[in-house]
């Protein structure tokens, strides 16, 4: 089955320790969807300005990612730019720029409408469920937030949360959305406000899975060099959500660990070269590769 | 196969943000044999002052804890005061009495020096050498280490690596040892000065276990509250080091993955009250229990 993608398509400016470079396409959807496209056809819905590169529409198209719901526009694309502190553990906004993104408000194409599977990448909660709106009857709803939406737009993300199956968030968010120290509190009292699931993403240390008696821990691979964390959480999003609508007609507790291992792998591959450039020459073996590298990481009773 | 057992025995004085408790019976060694000791005999080496309750030496008695390489002397135990934050990830040593420690050069008991399986908990690495220089024949020796010991006394440190076959360390240990910001760069690197399998602990975020060509990574069991984070480690080290000597004769890796789940496993019930009391009424089939949930918690692949 489709995934549909909701989310930003941006031009990144990043800067590491070690380079820096301008002009990258980002935004959450552009990573989640290129992260998806590897488990199931995308719709993807999102705006650019003009002076976004044509080739990655061509990109796109090559890769079964629908492109009918994304909008061109007069103007200038989203623009986004970050500087990575020295062990690339926090970063700094430098500078945003909404420009078209500001009075985005998605009509979605209207075979867009009857998808089953939705990912809400990182946008306002509001954007988010004015997408959820014009769903005609969504079976599965993967919603992605961040700090800002958890501090500026409670409100709008209270109101999103019942109606989300799987929420996916940092450790630090769902610490300053709950106020709880301990994760394994926060995972489940973000429960209670309304998603079925809740994905606690904690970078080098892996995730976390809950669900209503269940409860799923899965580690990071192993990567010795990272070269740019930009994207990695959109990645891990949409492997998660790309995974269960090409697999899974009744989502149950059981793939949603396999669809955090494959997050996990997807968002590995995207913290190894700058902006998409790792997934975009990325292979079905070399994924499967690693989910297997989960398996013998991750296994202390089976023989393996 | 029984485990010996060297380490600190101490009294220590513990205040977390709602509690605060003296005189309890603590040291590497107290938790470690404690911790080893669901899974092997134990012969435990030490020293206590006149201050220290017998009735404890009853208790290990009780347990299968040989204590002829116990010593208890003229003077007053080791003690130790420390302070948890009000997150109980970090602390600050109040006070430290070596005592009856200042002086302390085991010499083991004739049938301790026959012992397969060591475990050199926490303590001066000249004392860990010191230990195995009157080992006859040891065919496992697992090390735990601390920053102080990192800090200030690193040659020796250095000097007893090469004769250890796995050591044990936490996350900002491994990085202060290797000054290496990644963790799994860390561990590779540990392992070239000398043992043959590193354990990383992670706390709150589970364990990580490097072998020449293998590695392992574990959760840490999913408690909400925690009462006393003081010696998880020490059980930690306890419990991997007792899975080893009770259920293996050669040890794999794959019997190290097992021991570092029995590890977490003991270390979460010893964070789950002060002292060693969670331990000292803790029953094996607990320990079953959380090793099922261990595996429910970690597996993807396997039905279950």
């Amino acid at each position: 089955m489709s995934l549909l993608v909701v989310g930003s398509i941006a031009l990144d400016t990043v800067k590491t320790p070690v380079e820096e470079h301008a002009d990258l396409v980002g935004g959450s959807a552009s990573y989640a969807a290129l992260g998806a496209s590897f488990f199931s056809p995308v719709k993807l819905v999102g705006v650019v300005g003009k002076d976004f590169p044509a080739s990655e529409f061509d990109f796109w198209k090559s890769r079964k990612i629908d492109v009918n719901g994304v909008q061109r526009v007069d103007g200038k694309t989203f623009r986004w730019s970050g500087e990575y502190a020295w062990d690339l553990n926090t970063r700094e906004t430098r500078s945003v720029a909404l420009n078209v993104f500001e009075h985005f408000k998605p009509v979605l194409p209207a075979f867009y409408r009857q998808s089953d599977f939705t990912l809400l990448a990182n946008i306002a909660p509001a954007l988010q469920s004015h997408v959820l709106d014009q769903m005609e009857k969504p079976r599965f709803v993967v919603a992605d937030t961040m700090d800002l939406w958890i501090e500026t737009t409670r409100k709008d993300l209270d109101a999103l949360l019942p109606r989300v199956d799987l929420l996916i968030l940092n450790d630090s968010e769902a610490r300053q959305m709950t106020k709880e120290t301990s994760l394994i509190k926060a995972g489940r009292s973000i429960r209670k406000l309304g998603p079925r699931y809740v994905a606690i993403k904690k970078g080098e240390h892996g995730a976390l899975l809950f669900g209503e008696d269940e409860f799923f821990s899965c580690g990071a691979y192993p990567l010795e060099d990272i070269h740019d964390p930009t994207g990695a959480g959109d990645t891990f999003a949409g492997g998660m959500a790309g995974y269960l609508a090409g697999a899974v007609k009744n989502v149950q507790f059981t793939d949603l660990r396999k669809a955090m291992i494959y997050g996990s792998v997807l968002a590995s591959f995207t913290v190894e070269a700058f902006s998409l450039d790792r997934l975009r020459k990325l292979s079905m073996d070399e994924i499967k590769e690693r989910y297997e590298t989960f398996k013998l990481m991750s296994q202390f009773e089976v023989e393996i």
